[in-house]
């Protein structure tokens, strides 16, 4: 395929014409296909068939130490999940609480807590104009968080090996910054896993806010793609190595693994950070549905079936993301106008087009048929600063409808390029 | 049975020495009883039996409009649930979002976002000392939000027909006051029911602050214990009529219907407090677990259906109180140190003692191993002014159990009194 840099003028006219009218015909399809957001399909929510049918009249509602999960009580959630998750995320089980059905909510919450109440300091609201570092191209509800509350945002370049440290480590000397927010494995959207060196430096940072927390979104921690995951360290570890533990706090949920909405969320934190978030907790709720833990309890009833559990999800994954992978080999490879990301897992593929034509893509097809995530979404504000970055979520559609969805998608990646290759040379 | 207030000193001295030997005798028991929360009992739990076999691979998953409960999204609840419980609190069901499992971390929430980002004004943490009136004897949860926050509470007197409303509308003058607790029918813990004079008038209530608040808890709104309940007037109604629709913020949930950690939270109000609070709640979560509100929309499928199963509830409850009550009729009626109320719903009965003694009534249950309401909690920041209210909370103990705490109880209320008595008397 022919390098679009590298064409004349002439050429690149010649070119665009052609893939105007591959355009033209994609769009007289009248298509309607989404690939905007990380919403498994129904194949995936097939996958735990029996979840609802293992707590019930026939089966009881007792969790292991006798708990009636019917009632009131348990602010922590049930033990045998907190067990679960404490190996999923590589804690304790006694520095993990299982919740609702939204981590994201648990997010919010902490955060709410920073601003209002504070960790050990004054509350981030009495504090001035506080500031997040937000490792950008990231996920769009972390900075809607922020900006909800408006807290400042400073872009962190997120690298192959995770966000630039050099960066992190520079801006963490200013007390007004509180946290940075990490989607550390398979990140939304790039797809890419922190290397063991980037986790040590982020377990070994000294920030000059006694209140700073890594906000450590593992939401795809064992959400593998093939048999060869990637590998993340263990930042609890490595923050308890440095004398350091009360740095970060850790989520994940099973939105991925049983029910995107009726899953169980899940927040992990050094046992001051817990003493910090239960204060609060234990005014704003009596505790979370036991009946939804015990059922999750019940059906992954140990990390092994938990594991087997996601391999089941990686073959319904796989083909999804290897067919989008395959069409943007086969329509843009070597065009010089695009580079994506291969991930091993996640939910996302994060794709760059040449700068300042990230918008036109979406424009191109939303026209056609197809939505993406809103370019500029991965990047604070909503503004990538570049106009490159695009998400694609390959999860929900079907095999056959990604094929056609990727197609639109590359074709209006073309047709935006050469556009603005063509005005560049005018 | 005598009146211990004109016994002379003999006369208190020898009973004094009957009700010890009673006393003693009880302690000696070695009784566990539980009379402290508003805790249904597990023949209560066992009314449910069949809601979680209404929805799972059997019976599917899809609600009213064709939405899969399973999958992301419904910010607001589903809707059939949102109509059921719009029927319950008399309102639109547009005006109700359907939660998790909480309605109290619903209020905290909205308290928080009140603090935070306020409702419409500045947030409430920038105006200064806010304050919350809080008609007291009332819901510790209530108060415990208000002390968390320092939020200033100002005491208002709970009468047999509702919140003191010379006082209410002295104290919304002041601009620092930015809230009220209600809990209008079978209000815990006295059981009494607003009056429609005592609605209306909150209804009318012109606060001098734009961004005061009725925090309307309706916990108890369908918890009849008689076919013939206590009759609320509806307020949103009532508001409406006086243009003041946006003064009120109402709350219910499932929680005594179908399963208290296992319920349907509920909020209701204008579309401006909708608006306000929906740009929080969409930036807090995706949505709520809607397979748990597919369960109940599917077992309480009419309003008919949810209020014939509150019937079922009444037969185990009614005895429970009944029970109670006899006992205080038997044990302390005449004798001038106690009265009590005698509600037709709800879940709780208050209790006042000869002043000065509600606390020496905890102690002497606490060592007879009956635990009740810490004395104190009914009102805000646990200080009861005349140490004289205690709340009884007779559902989750047995009948059989409740005869027995209920001795204890009284025999400890003689115990206190007398004391009481014995040494003004010296």
């Amino acid at each position: 395929m022919a390098n679009y840099l590298s064409l004349t003028k002439q050429e690149l006219s010649n070119t665009f014409e052609q893939v105007k009218k591959e355009y033209e015909t994609l769009k007289n399809n009248n298509l309607s296909l989404d690939m905007s957001r990380g919403k498994p399909g129904f194949d995936q929510l097939d996958l735990c068939g029996g979840l609802l049918d293992t707590v019930g009249e026939k089966y009881g509602y007792i969790a292991m130490k006798g708990t009636d999960c019917r009632n009131y009580g348990g602010l922590e959630g049930i033990d045998e999940l907190r067990s679960l998750f404490g190996q999923v995320l590589g804690v304790e089980y006694e520095d993990v609480i299982c919740g609702g059905n939204s981590s994201l909510q648990m997010m919010f919450d902490t955060i709410t807590q920073g601003m209002i109440s504070g960790f050990g300091g004054e509350p981030w609201s009495k504090q001035g104009k506080i500031k997040f570092l937000c490792p950008a191209p990231g996920y769009d509800r972390h900075f809607a968080i922020c900006e909800y509350y408006g807290i400042e945002m400073i872009t962190i370049e997120n690298n192959a090996d995770g966000p630039d440290m050099d960066s992190v480590e520079k801006f963490v000397k200013d007390p007004l910054v509180k946290g940075i927010w990490c989607v550390p494995k398979y990140s939304n959207p790039s797809g890419i896993t922190y290397s063991d060196e980037v986790v040590k430096r982020i377990a070994a940072l000294k920030p000059a806010a006694k209140d700073f927390r890594v906000m450590w979104d593992n939401a795809y921690a064992i959400h593998d793609l093939y048999d060869e995951g990637d590998k993340l360290l263990n930042i609890y570890e490595e923050c308890k190595k440095v004398n350091n533990e009360d740095l970060v706090i850790m989520f994940t949920s099973t939105s991925k693994i049983s029910y995107p909405g009726a899953g169980i969320a899940v927040e992990a934190a050094s046992p001051l950070n817990m003493q910090i978030i239960k204060s609060r907790m234990k005014i704003q709720t009596i505790g979370p549905n036991k009946l939804n833990q015990l059922m999750h309890a019940r059906t992954f009833s140990s990390y092994d079936k938990l594991t087997q559990h996601m391999k089941r999800h990686a073959s319904v994954l796989r083909p999804k993301f290897e067919t989008v992978l395959n069409s943007l080999n086969h329509h843009l490879k070597d065009t010089g106008v695009a580079e994506w990301t291969e991930p091993r897992g996640g939910y996302f593929i994060s794709l760059n087009v040449l700068e300042g034509c990230a918008k036109r893509v979406g424009e191109l097809c939303k026209e056609a048929g197809l939505t993406i995530t809103t370019p500029g979404a991965t990047y604070p504000y909503g503004k990538d600063p570049k106009d490159s970055n695009l998400r694609i979520a390959p999860s929900y559609p079907s095999v056959a409808e990604l094929e056609m969805a990727s197609e639109v998608l590359c074709v209006a990646v073309k047709y935006a390029c050469l556009e603005k290759l063509i005005n560049q040379a005018k």
